[in-house]
């Protein structure tokens, strides 16, 4: 499958490496052309791999992954073109963190809003999934870095768009059985908003390899 | 142990009749005087459980527990008054939920803040610890409701009352490897953001029998 992800970050260099491994087609897309990570990225990606602006990502990808910072994602996309977004699936697995200069960290949007809700908003013939915004880059390709059973999340209006995530998690290893459907695209507020719990567990452990197993009685 | 509860609503109660069970003595504390369900609470509660004034409760206490919703948990310690506070661990066990006439549910404080800052804040003498927050009433004292290993989060400034949390936390069944000290009490804008969370898994599976495990690589 043709895969556009938006933003070159550690989020999205990570999963453009692992959807590569998997057989699959990777735009990497920066803001501008020639991003020196995008294209560093391509060249060690083999020909499967491919840099480009967020407009020839989202141009090339059959399914679109957001991986922008939360707080930059909707100009991003908007960049991107309403047009390119179109009828794709696109995954979110932004968190809108906001870093004070006294190095506090906080959420906008947050409580009444999420970025999950926004870009859905802005382009309302895109089939937003909110998932993988939960937990570290190396964890959302590889769940066995944690032992036992723990879980990601789904969140979005469009029931299809959702078994097509699916598909793609199961690939990164993530059984149907580790995946919690949350329901629609408002909860990614839940999800997004898990982001300062997060934080405070990475202190805790001193590592980002933890992830969170819901148990229930039956 | 002598307790003295501020509120009387499902988690007051369930936390006053545990606590009772427990062989302590508690005081269930409401904003008027003769509150039918501190009352009749009390009626059933033997010798050990009493009714009174959020005043009386706070007096009557040795530790004080902060169970009324978080909207306006500091006007109710305020009316308990600062002075019963001062010097006594305050287990904050609330969640500032705000319900929209549209049904729909945020939070006030948050992000930015949290009702465990807003106490200690408020009551810079009183002891306050953030916990039980994450979990539905009768699985706070009833662990194993729940199958497998789970946890509950401490946050708090003082290291001493969050040991006299932790064993209180021991009696009601969770085993000091079932909490996880989240460091200050800033901590507590990360449990309290948990609620949106919760409630749409609540909707996933339908009961409040839930709760985060969290699983880490060692």
């Amino acid at each position: 499958m043709r895969f556009g992800i938006i933003g070159t970050g550690t989020v999205g260099r990570t999963l453009a490496s692992k959807l590569i491994a998997l057989g699959h087609e990777v735009t990497l897309g920066s803001r501008t052309k020639d991003n020196t990570s995008a294209v560093s990225w391509a060249d060690q990606a083999g020909p499967h791999g491919h840099a480009g602006t967020f407009q020839d990502a989202a141009d090339f990808g059959e399914v679109i992954i957001n991986a922008t910072a939360g707080t930059v994602s909707l100009p991003a996309l908007q960049q991107a073109g309403a047009e390119r977004l179109a009828g794709k699936v696109l995954i979110d697995v932004s968190n809108p963190l906001v870093f004070s200069s006294a190095g506090e960290v906080s959420l906008a949007p947050v409580n009444t809003d999420s970025v999950g809700e926004q870009l859905q908003r802005a382009f309302p013939d895109a089939r937003v999934v909110k998932a993988l915004n939960t937990l570290a880059a190396p964890l959302m390709v590889d769940p066995g870095r944690v032992p036992g059973e723990h879980q990601v999340f789904v969140a979005g209006e469009d029931v299809a768009a959702k078994t097509v995530v699916r598909g793609v998690l199961e690939q990164f290893g993530w059984p149907d059985a580790a995946v919690i459907d949350l329901g629609g695209i408002d909860a990614a507020r839940g999800t997004e908003m898990l982001m300062p719990f997060w934080l405070k567990l990475m202190g805790h452990f001193g590592h980002t390899d933890f992830n969170y197993s819901i148990r229930s009685a039956d």
